[in-house]
This record gives C-alpha cells, sequence and structure tokens, in this order.
C-alpha cells in the first residue's frame, strides 16, 4: 500500500491529544503532512509540537499546496463539520469527521452523497466502537450468543459534567447539548448492534434546568447565563422490526454516579453488561453471570485511525462510515424534534 | 364513627394472606361478615379459617342476605374486577379492588363513573404505595426538597420471574403480562409523583421471546406453549408539562438482578432512589449523596386497608381512588396500542 | 412398582434425623416397617417417635419377622458395617449402608461379591452427590464443558471439628479418622467425576499432632488422651491415564478456614469450583468466570434415599453402588498403607 | 572487606533489569568490571548503559583478562548453567547462578562438587527467599512459633501465564515448563522450612493440554505448536520424618486466580499462610488469627545478591547453597520421573 | 451446697425475662420461692406465669412469711435499690441488686457497710462482666499480654436510644440518664481492668440538648417536655498510678452508629478493642492484629446469676460486689458534680 | 498592592518543600528575597535549588540588607520560634511562624504583644484548616446546619509514628512531645468550631512508655533511651459555655489504624465526620447520613500562604493569628501541667 498523505484541519485538544499522536504513531501507512487552524499561531505551534511539515489557517491553501493530503482528518467544531468536509470532498480527500457528523441531518445526508459521489471515503471518529468490551459485545452477538437483540438500554450521564471550557453550552456552534456531545456515542454503539436499521417511531424530551440553575462543575464550572443546550436527553426508538432502544444522556443530573458510560442489552439468548461486560444467560439449564476479568486496554483512537485507513486502503473495516453518520444525523434531528413538542 | 362491614369477594391466596389479616386486625373499625368465591368450598374454608360468619357461592345472594356489607373487597381474577365491582357499587358498597383496576380503560372509566353517581368510594389496592421509602420520596417532593420532578425511571424487572401457578400467562384472564401485573405498580408510584396527570404522547414495544422460548424458571416452571403474554415492555410517557418517565418491565429478561423494583427520579434540586432510599443533591455548594439508614418496616397492607377505610369515612387518604385507577388504566392501554404498532 | 418394606438398622442420630424422614416422606415407594438396635430402648423410642410397627434389638428375629423387610438401612458404626450388610444379604435385603462402606477393603469386596451373587442392591449413603452443586458439575462435565478432566483438588478440611461425642476418635470401631469420616465424601465426589476407575499410584501421609495435643474445640471438647485416629490426612492418587487427585482432610488442622468442603476440578477446556459453584473457561477467545447465583436448595437426603430406591426398582440411579464402594475401600485402605511407611 | 570484582555472563532482560542494579547499587562491596554475551552487540550496549569496563562474547577470554573476576554471576539460559558455572569455578570464581541450578540432577552435583574442591562459593538466585513474609515466617519457624511443621502446600500457579517471548516452552533449552521456571521457587521456600532434608518418596504428574492446545494468553501469545513442556505439574513429597510437601505449579490452568504464588505451612502450634502473611494458632485458649498489616518493602534481588556477597565474605548468609541447590535438583529430576510411569 | 431460697423483688421485664429463667434455670442451687410487687397484679401474674408459690405487694410480708428467702434478687426501679436492698440486708437476706447501684453515692455505702455488718453478699448485676469477650480481655490482661494499661476509652452511645417506655427520662426515679442507664456498664468493666481503684481527678460535661427537642427515636418516641435527665455524658478520670479512663455515652447524639458499646484498652505491650475482640501487639518485631473468630456466645444474665450464687457459697466470684459498687457510685456522683460547674 | 518581600529563616526540610514552592507559586503577591539557615551551605544550596537572591547564616546581617524583608516565615525548630519572631517583629516583619507558636504560653504572649505593638501580622501555620473537609465544615457550621456545638473529639493518633529523624523526641528543642507535634494540629481545629474561647478547666494524662521501650518503627527506628517526651496524651477540656474537647494524639500506641487524623464534632441539629466528611443529622424526620463524595484536592500550604498574605494585606483571612496562637499554648501549658500532677 503507498503511504497516505494526512492532513488536520482545527487546532483543538483533540487534534493535539488524539489524532495526531495516531497519525505519528502509524508511519508505514500515513505520513503527516499539513495542519490548518483558522488562529495561525495555533497552527504552527502544533506543527512544530509535532514536527508536521506545514501549517496553514486557509484550508483552501491547503489543497492547493504542492504536498496536498491524501486524507483530512477534520477536528473542527461541530458547526464546522459540515464545510470543511465538503470542501475535503470536493478536493478528492477521504475524511475522517469527528462526532457529530454535522448539525443538521440535511448536511451529514449531503456529505453522504459526496463523498458517494467522489467516490472518497468519510467516515466519523465514533472511537467508542474500538474498546475491548464494545469488541467482545460485536463478537458475541455476531456469533449467536445473544440470540436476537429486542432492547437496549443506552446510558451516558454525568452527574455535574458540563464542561466549563469550549464551547459546549452554545447551540450555534455545538447544535445541541448532552445529546450532540455524549449520547451520539451511545446512540451509536446500540445501532451497531441493530444493523444500523433506522427506526420507525420516536419520542423524546429534552431538560436545561441544572445547566440554567448553576452549581458545582465536576469539569469546572460554567456559565449558567449561556447554557443554551438540553442538559438532559431522554429518548425511546421503536424500529420496524419492533427493537427497541431507550436512550438516556445528560450533561448535568442529579444522580449518584459521576460518570456512567453503558449498555444493558437484552437478547432472546443471554443479556449483556458492557461495562464491566458480562453476560446473563443460562448454561446447563441454570441462570448463569459470566465475567470476562482479563480484557486488554486499548488505545481506542490509534484503533479507529486504523479502522479508518483501513476503509481508505478498501479493506474491511469497522469504522463508522457515511451512511451510518447519515442515519444517526436523522435520528438527532428526530429526537430534538420529539422533544419540542 | 360506625363500624362497617366488609365482605370479600375472590378466595385465592390474596384473599388469605393479604385482605383478611388486615381486616381482622382493625377490629374498631372494620367487620369482616361474609366472603364469597366461585367455589364454594374455597369460600367456607377460608370462612372456617378466619372465623368469617358467612359464607356464599353468589354475589347477589351475599348482598341480599341480612347482615349485607359496607364495603366489598374484590380480590378476584383482573377479569372479574369489573363486573363485580360494578355489582357492588351498584348494591352501595365501597370498593377496594385488587391491582389492575381492570381489563380495559373503558370498564375503569365505567366503575369510576358509578362510583361517583352512587356517591362511594372505589379505591385500587396499590399498596406499593405505602412502603416507608415511598412515604420518605412523597413528603420530601411535598416539601420541595426535589425541586420539580421532570424524568422518572420506573422499573419492575424480574430475570426469570414468570409465576409457574395462578393465570398470569393467560391473556384474556389478565389482560396482558408483566405490565398488567407488576409494571402498573411503579407506573402507579411514578404518576403520584407527578400530581397523575395525564401524559400526551405515548411510546412502547412488548416481548414474549423468553416468555415463549421456556427455560429456568425462579417462581417455578411454566408453560411455554400456553405463554399468550408479554413478558416484557419498555415504554416512554411524555407529558403536557414536559416531564417523562421511562417504563420498564418484565417478567423475564436477560439481566442480573432476579427482582428490581425502583424508581429513580429526577429533580430539579434534587434527585432520588427509592430503594434503598437515598437523595442526591448540593449541600453548601458541594455535591451530597444523603442515605436514609433506619426507616422502619411497615405492614404495608394494613396501612391501606387503614387508607381506604380513612377514605370510606371521608378523611384525607393516599390510597389511589377510582378517578386515578382510570388514568392508569388508559395509560396502560395507550401503552398496549402503541406496541401494536 | 409395588411398595416396598424397609427396616433401620442402628438407632443412633443419623437414623432419626436422616434416613427415618427420608423413608417417611416416600410413602408411595417404601414402608418402614421395623427398627433395630442394639438397646431395645432406643429402639422403642424411635418407634414410637416415628411410627414404626415394630422394634427389635436383635437382627436375626427382625429377618424371621412375618413382616419381613424388602430392604435395609445400615445405620450402625462404622466396624459393624460389614456384619449387618452381610447378614442383611443373606436374608435377601437390599442394603443402603452408610458410608464409608466398611473398615477393611476385603470387608466391603466381600459385600460386594454377595450383592453380586444374591442379585440384590448394595448402596451407600454418599448423599454428597446429590447436592445442586455437585449434580451441575457432573451435567456440565458430561455434556463436555469441562474437556477431559486431569486434575481435581478434593478438600475436606476442619480447623478443630474433632467430634466431642460419639467413637470419632476410636481407631477399632470406626477405622479411622478424618479420612474414614470426611475425606471418603469428597473422594467419593472425585472418583465420580473420573469413573471411578481406581488409581495406580499412591502416596500419602496422616497426622494426629493437634488431636493428641488438645485444645479449643468448635464441636465440643475431645479426650486427647483417647485420641487413637489421624487428624489429618494428604494423599495424592495417580490413575493410569494419567489424571491425579490430591485429596486433602482433617478434624483439625491450622487453617483459617472452619470448615471448608470442596473440589476444584481442572480441566482441558474449562475448570470448575464446586463450592460456590463456578466455572473458569474461555468464550469468545476471552477468560470467563461463571457464576450460576440461582442453585436451588435440596433435600440431599431424600435425593439420596430415592437415588436408592431407584437402584432396588431397577431404574437409573446415581448412588454410589457397591463396586464403587469396594474401590473406594481400596483405595482408603492404601492411602492408610502409604501413610505407614 | 575488600571490594570483589564481579563479571556477568548473559546479556539478557535479568541482568539488565535486576542483576547490574544490585551490583551497582553495592559500591563498597562489588565491582563490576566486565559482561560477556555470545553477542558482542548485547554485551557492549549493556556496557555502555550501565558503565562497565569490559564487555566480552567469549568467557574464556574474560577469565583472562588483566582485570579478571573474583565472582561470577551467570545468568544464561537453563542449559548453560552447568557450563559456565564449571568453568567459572574452575577458574577460581565465587559464582551466583541463576535458578534453577540446572538441568539434570547430576549436573548441579557436579557443580557443588567442583565448587567444594575449589573453595569456593556456588549459589543460586531463589530470592523470594528475601521477601519480608518469608523473612518473617522463618523467624517466627525459628522462634518456635509454628511448632513442628509436618505439610506444607507449595503454590505458583498461573492461569495463561505462558509467556510470548524467549524459550520457555523449548524442553532442550530450558529442562522442563512451570516447574522447572515456577515451582522451583516455592519448591526451595518448602523446602528451607524443612532444613533442606530430601523426601525418600515422591509422586507425580504433568501436564500439557493447554500449553498445546492453544488460546488466550495473559503474558502475551505462545507457540502452540512449539509447546514441548509441561504446563502444568502436581506432585506429594513425603519426607522421612513424615513431613509432606504438596506442589502445585502451572503455567496454564483453568482457575480463577492469574497469579498464585503462596505456601501453606501446617504446624503443630500454629499454621501459617505466606501471602498475605498471617498465623492461625490459640491464645489464651482461643482460636486467633493473626495478620501483619506493616511489613516493609524490600528489593529482594539487592538482599539476595547481599546474602551471596556475605556467603563470599565468609558470613552467615540464607543464600540457596551449592549443596541445597543439588538437592532441588534431584527432588526435580525425581518428580519428572515419577510423572513419566 | 444448700439450695438457697430466693425472692424477687420488682415486677417488671427485667425479672420476667432475665432473672426469673436464670433462677429457674439452676434448679441445683437455687429455688425460687416468692416475688413481691407494688402491684398483686402483676407479681400474681409473674408467679402464674413461671410456677413461683408466693406472690407478695408487701416486702416486710414476705420476710415475714414461713418460707422465707435467703436472697433477693432487687430489680426495682433505681430509687428503691436502696430501701429494699437494705430492707434485705436487714433481713439477713443476700442481694443481687439491678445496676446502678443506687441514686446517691452515700446510699452505696450505706448499703456496703451493712451487708459487711450482717456479714451478708451484696451485688451487682453488671452482666456485661459476663460476655466471653470481656473474660477474654480479662485472661489476658491477667496473664500479662497487654504489659500495663495506661489508658481506656469506654463507650456506651446510642445515636436515638432514648427509651419511648418506662421512666428512663424522669431524674427523681432514675438518678440520671444515659450515664446512670448506660454508662454506668462500660464504667463498671473498665474500672474493673484497673482493679477497681478510684480516681484522684475527674472532669465532666453533661448535656441534654436532643433530649429537650425532640425527634425521631429508635427506640420508640419519647416526650421532650418531660426530659429531665442527661442524653450525653463525657468524663475523664485520672486515677493516682496515673492511668486515665475517658468515658463517653449517650441516650442520644448526632453520631453514625446507632449503638456503640465497646472498650479501648491502651497497654504497654498490646491494645484491645472489645468488640470484636482484638489485639493490636508486635510479634517477632512486627506488628501484629489478631483477631478471635469463634468466641462462644454466652447467656451473660445466667453466667451472672451463677456467679452471685458463687458469691453466696463464698467461692471466688467475679461479681460485681458491695464496695465496687460504692466506689462506682462515688464516681457517679463526682461525675455529676463536675458537669454542674 | 504592592509585591511584599519574604525571606525564610530556617532551612530544613519544610522550607524546602512547602514553604518556598508556596511563595514562588504566588509571584503576583511575594517576591522570595532571602533564606537565612545556621548552616550557610544548607542556605546557599537552597538559595540555588529555588533561585532565591540571596543566603544568610546570621538574621541580624539579613534585617539589615538592602533588600530586606517585609516578612518573614519562621520554620526552625520549635524552641527558636521565640527567638527569630520575636526579632522580626522587632525588625518590622510580619511573620508566619510554624506551629507550635512557641515552647512556653508566656513565649506566645510575648510574640502576640509585640506583634500587636508593632502592628504587624503574626501568624501560625496550622495548614490542616485549609482541607476542603474542614473548609466545608467550617460553612455547615456558619450556616447553622450543625446548631451548637457541645462535644468535640479531637484525634492524632500514630500507631508507631515516632519520626526517626529530627529532634521529635528531645524535649528541650521541642518543647513535648505527641502533644506539641501533632496534637496542636487537631486542637486548632476544635478550637476553631468553638470560636477560640478559652477552655476553664482542663484534666490530661500522658504517657510515655512505647517510645522508652522501643520496638517496630513506621516511620523509620528511634532512639528509645533518648526519648524525652510524651508518646501520648489524652485530654478533657471544659468551656464556660459547657462546651466540651476531648483530645487525643499519640506518637505510639497499641491501636490498629496506622495514622488517625479526625474530629468528630458533635452539634445540636447535626453531628459531623470531618474524615471523610460527613454529616448525621435528620431530614424529614428521619435520619439521615450525608456523604460528600466530590470535594477538590487542594494544596493546603498554598492556600495557608495566601491566608497569610490576605492577613498581610488586611484582608479577611482564616489564619490562625497571633491572638489564637497565644490561646494555644496556654492550653497546651495547662495540659502538661495537668498532666504533672
Amino acid at each position: 500500500m503507498p503511504i497516505l498523505k494526512a492532513a488536520i484541519i482545527g487546532g483543538g485538544h483533540i487534534a493535539d491529544q488524539n489524532h495526531i499522536p495516531a497519525l505519528k504513531a502509524l508511519p508505514e501507512r500515513v505520513e503527516l503532512v499539513a495542519i490548518c487552524s483558522r488562529d495561525i499561531h495555533k497552527a504552527r505551534a502544533l506543527a512544530d509540537k509535532h514536527d508536521i511539515p506545514l501549517a496553514f489557517d486557509n484550508a483552501a491553501e491547503m489543497f492547493e499546496s504542492d504536498n496536498r493530503p491524501d486524507l483530512i482528518i477534520n477536528c473542527t467544531a461541530n458547526h464546522l463539520h459540515h464545510p470543511f468536509t465538503m470542501q475535503a470532498l470536493e478536493n478528492n480527500c477521504h475524511v475522517l469527521c469527528e462526532k457529530p457528523p454535522a448539525i443538521l441531518a440535511a448536511q451529514a445526508g449531503e456529505m453522504a452523497d459526496l463523498a458517494q459521489k467522489n467516490g472518497k471515503v468519510l467516515a466519523y471518529n465514533f472511537q467508542l466502537r474500538q474498546t475491548p468490551e464494545y469488541s467482545l459485545l460485536k463478537r458475541a452477538l455476531d456469533n449467536g450468543r445473544l440470540g436476537e437483540v429486542y432492547h437496549i438500554k443506552a446510558n451516558f450521564l454525568r452527574r455535574r459534567g458540563i464542561p466549563g471550557w469550549g464551547n459546549f453550552t452554545n447551540k450555534s456552534i455545538q447544535g445541541g447539548g448532552a445529546l450532540m456531545d455524549l449520547g451520539v456515542h451511545v446512540l451509536d454503539l446500540a445501532l451497531g448492534l441493530l444493523g444500523y436499521s433506522e427506526p420507525d417511531r420516536i419520542i423524546a424530551n429534552t431538560y436545561d434546568y441544572i445547566g440554567k440553575a448553576g452549581g458545582k462543575g465536576l469539569m469546572g464550572g460554567w456559565d449558567a447565563e449561556k447554557f443554551e443546550v438540553e442538559d438532559a436527553c431522554f429518548a425511546h426508538l421503536s424500529f420496524p422490526d419492533n427493537a427497541s432502544i431507550t436512550l438516556s444522556t445528560s450533561f448535568a443530573l442529579n444522580t449518584k454516579i459521576p460518570k456512567n458510560v453503558n449498555l444493558e442489552v437484552f437478547g432472546t439468548k443471554a443479556g449483556a453488561m458492557l461495562n464491566p461486560f458480562s453476560l446473563y444467560s443460562e448454561v446447563e439449564g441454570e441462570l448463569v453471570d459470566m465475567e470476562f476479568p482479563h480484557l486488554e486496554e486499548t488505545d481506542i483512537q490509534l484503533k479507529n485511525t486504523i479502522a479508518f485507513l483501513d476503509a481508505c486502503d478498501g479493506k474491511p473495516s469497522n469504522i463508522c462510515n457515511a451512511a451510518q453518520g447519515a442515519v444517526l444525523q436523522r435520528i438527532v434531528e428526530a429526537i430534538y424534534k420529539s422533544a419540542e413538542k
């Protein structure tokens, strides 16, 4: 395989801590040639720190440079996922875009269409797919250990986890709150277990009481006056084959556990808990609880970057693809619409 | 207050173990004068065992007897709740009817209308209202400790708890499965926290995979071939003021805990867990977990019988009344309808 | 099936508490017609207490009585297992004999031979075979879940459990100490997992330090001066197919746990722990620990008596049979011989 | 005392991580002058890293160099323990040889004989002797707190701990599997409690089922096709004074605990558990469990190196000496012979 | 020994539940001939229930009856301990008096003087002396295991344990609150470890905040308006030999544990915790925690009654004697005096 | 505010590890200009390490230097607290002096008087005041959550924590043992809850048994022959308003926990435990246990240094001030006097 040339768009924490180290750890597959940030100082600082040849504050220039990239990692703010991804696809680049896919369902659809038209890989960075627990859950499901899965409880709940930095409470930049930032992760995992089929019925409620009231923050203090998004969202999704998902996600909720990221999966032959991974089933006619004490820790970003590169190389990959991203974004939009009623 | 004359209709376990002992423990308020069962032998055996003057196998005879009752405890099978309650109300008796109120919403409505027309008390035996945990939860809510409650998770889940006796899997007698038998309890509790308002949107799914497949039973073995009801039901209820309830109930589910009866209540000022009762809130600007280690055990049937007698005597009472029963039955029906789609 | 007539020989605690209640609980299969004890007062007292028609102090008379028994429960002291079992077999009775089979290997061999010659069932009361844990272990083994079992650690250890009553420390009556009384139970269970094959190599050590020194007793005080048996025995058994058993048993040992009865079973596909029953294996390529939280409690004496009656009726049965008892007694004798070296 | 000149033979992990740092930490007692490895690059790299003056790939040259060593640390592969130790002794060096002493009992005997003949110290690096727990156990034993020790269970068990690197599964290099690599440690500890007397009876079984079948590895993946050694060994050792040892060791076994290194020691006055160190005894006529919560952590390699240097200086030392090594190697050989039957 | 004739004065719970059953369990040593209560109906009811020949409502009559007692159990209210004990001693009876000895120090002194003058045994029913934990603590101390004891923390603390019945909050009847009812128990135990020497310095504080404020009761509700005694008392006692006791006792205190009865004993060689009994010391130069997992349960009232009868028979006894009772009462009085300052 | 110039007197561990880093972390408020130590080499080494301009071995010179300090951190040995603090105050410096304030009460009084006379801030470094637990406790108290506090148990107990270095056992340098070094911390905290009022009655006992006997040390070995101070001190303080404190402190005590630093605070409305911070109270008429799971970790020395600088700047501050230090020193002296009786 030829070594692909990669460029980063977006100079924030997630570029610095996740994507650049993952790319740098794969020199036999990818070469990081450029970084682009609105703020040229940020771009240059990261380029220096990580030994990246080129720094830009204008994506168009980057795409026109001699050493133009084959693929783009789009780690800009949510509202920029769509424009920069479109621009990259138009420039015949593969794109790994941060989650959520976009702000609107129509945007994610457009992005998927363009990727298909241009024959490029568009993928989303739902890196929780790469945890050893989810991999094992998928394997168990694929091998028939769960039977048919008919109900999933998907939770991403924080007690007081409204980030005190960034734009997490700004609706026009983020497109939403807990659902857009956290809930999409476990929604993606749950959909992955149901073949990423699309629900035919959705009902949801969203809230912003605690976000607007303020209080103790476990991720820094937030500005209650500028809190524009939902701090909690509860939804029920029903699918054509009668499977169902209960989704619960919060930035802030009066609950005991500070951070609870989990799936409870109910199948005809066994149930599964994601964290810690467990199976509940019958063995020799008796109820059995199975625990898996030795799952190996994984660098999930590295694994997801590899999955993206595999897709770029035409290999099988468990990355969240463009079509899945479009389904997910339609569901997110439907949840918000249901909540507005 | 005069001592009220009571009669029991229905000669099963719940009469023998719950209602008769409760009535017998309150001799200063009520006198148990008769018991009526389709099976006269059962009726006579219970009358002998508990020292009840009269035994009947025909309710009409009972209502015409010299020592006619002032109130009826209706502990017949679900499909008989409506006819015997109507007959009792027509005979100017107060009625404490076992849960669920009826099989159909229209029946519960008719029962409530007749009670009102005849000026009689009609109440339902949701005795979990009387646990010390729920009493404390209500007190905390009423005194403003939770702020405004906006979301409730109501669970009544059994891992393998399909009863191996009785008619629990017979749809025409029971009207349904886990929801009719178990879910209604925690639904009643949750509605009680929301002022028993009526949801304007409902979505639900029901399942019968395990019930129809058979397997290990923790409450005796059941006949998978005669399993006609749902073994699990998941629903989302949304209310006009934007509050919401997630209801989960099962006779059988591949989950760890054998029996899980709980409410998680999320309010603007505090969250509450019902069992063990706990509050999650802020004190002096810090997150606090409050536990209540010394709640006193209660005879919940006795307390509910007293609540019913208080209602008969025109006193304030926290019994589930006829109007509430009608609301609950409409919700149950709406859940089943949603699940049929 | 005709109802069999049963008689008890031996008027001690184990007759009163275990065997008679079990027989009495099975009136459709067995009728208890007589009890025989050296002490006619004991015999009569038990006959009165349990409503048994006849009481004897002479077995020969019993066998000649009009209402002569079809089967005998021999619950005499160890050294009487042989003579009374021989007498019963000679009188054409089936025999359920208490464990251990006898004092000497030759006795157990003689007993097995006579049973075969007379076409009678001779069985031994190793009732731990009937625990739900051992039943499940056997089922898992038979269904191939463990693969091939190659090593078993069989423990029956007490910290200070020398009984302060009876003849447990008298060598001529008991034939031995911890091994004869306790170790035989777990040895029988372990052999049952290996097809009751006979080891070709045995090494063992026995001790009596604590028994002869005296000290704190958790089952009453014992007379250190009359302590004639081993208080601990450790042995290694190797089988022709290379399987092996490590047997550890004690009346008294300086160890933490007061009473430790357990098997650890190591198979090619899974390992098992008997108490609490657990399996250690691999699932989906990962190490898994399986626990079985809902095994039902069992009346193990009742189940063993039924197993004996099944054998008498020619049905399949998991009772310890005469041939197995002879194997076990040869092993016990070999252990003692090895320890004498 | 003069400062001794030391040289290392063997350039692997154990030289780099254990022996060189220990020697370097004792500049007042020993000077590390040379390192010898078959691979001169390895030798030079270690010499550079640790500031060692000379590097060789030929031991003979090293012994002839001007700065010839007074003592040798032999940390070569097992099959080289014998030749290099013999060569070092012939060159009048003291030797601290890694465990096991050798592959064959005859080798270890030869090595001990030559050491005695040349008046040199030959010792083996059983560094677990230096843990605070074993030191305390020895002290308690020596001061009579255990009374007479009569049985020891010595365990070194791994669930899936076949190293995925090195030569651990190569029989000609290692001489064996779990027993040679792991079991010898706890066997040495147990023998140390019994005065290193020699057993007069041994029985053992070895297995290689899991090693040859492959599966999940907790210490990397291993090559099941090249698995030539035992993955588990169970043995019973009986001593002339009737003491006994049960030895259990495994690279791979279907058991719960990933790594279990322990001794259970049974004495007439008290029993002891090594990890965590505990005593089980009687105080004031009552059973007592004693725990020792504040044992200090120790650098056990440093302590063992000091013990070796003490021996070289003619001081009392608890190092495993040449005679003990010969006894241990004879037992290992006897175990393997018994297992072959 | 002749069988002693006993009579009970006081017809309350403690007579019925503790003293009468203990006396009745010792027919070979004592015969219960009479019971005397102010309320003749109570006396007769107890006499009937327990098969006691005579019932009186006048002690003088009892002492003059034909079947006059040799010993008296005085289980009247605290303020009657003095008059009835004096009367009994004057009538040449031995007396076992309930704790506390009296209301005033002078009373206890008078009682001791009269007992000595008349040569009768006067003893107090501090039955916690008979727990297996305290017996073991005393044995350990007497055998030198603790070295010299220099400080004791004696706690009898209840969180909300003001009895909702009886006269526990009435100062003229009880003489005090938590100290008189609860604290005296652990004070007696602590003094027993220090040879019942008398402190030369005392400082104390008492409180009644919670008692007078009311609130949740774990032993029934109490009448805050009639709360006349201390609900908590903290005192420091210093002895001529520099030993010291910290005494803490409460009926009600805002603390976590509902009931905390314990001694922490600090000696030069070891410290001890009473419940659960533990020793903290050094063994082989290491800190050791000793636990005693198998202490046998005891009927402490029966053992204390036997101790009293032993004293009456002139045998050694660990009963609290008249002189000790006088010391204890002086300390109690000194504590109250210190608290008044 | 102008930046204050600071100098350190005392070149030990506490200067190096605590005070210098804290000052260096606050460049906007304070500039560290000099360090003075008896040992000029120590002074220079610290100056080099921390980039401090000037190093002295003579305080007088330092006060006369051009760059003379505005404030002094006095971290000399206890017996030098008085002379150097007096010298600093005379030179018109603010002083933050290490605890305890001094050796004698008169010294602390003199120091407070001079500070007042010269209008300088004198404060003591009781940095435990700055833990998040104590801050929360104070806030809860100030907001009335505890009601009125009437009893405090203040513990600073070590099992074997006599430091094996420094002068901790030297009476003339330290002024005392556990009380001077450890007890003063929790005494300061307790007094802070009672408005730093002064007790009118004190009783105390001190001991030195373990210190003089020697044994296992958890903080290094100590020289039992040079042990001149108390290893344990128990005291009871009673205040004019009837509040009381039980103080327990030890370097060495036969107790389970190695280090136990805690306050138990008993108030009329709630009780509090300092570590982990908890409240015990009533909510809705039920007993409640409140835990605070998310208190943020704090750099307590940094916070205390800021509190001192705030005081220097005339801002409100929770630093221990000169008057409080004088009260505390009087109490310490009274405790020692009481213990001498």
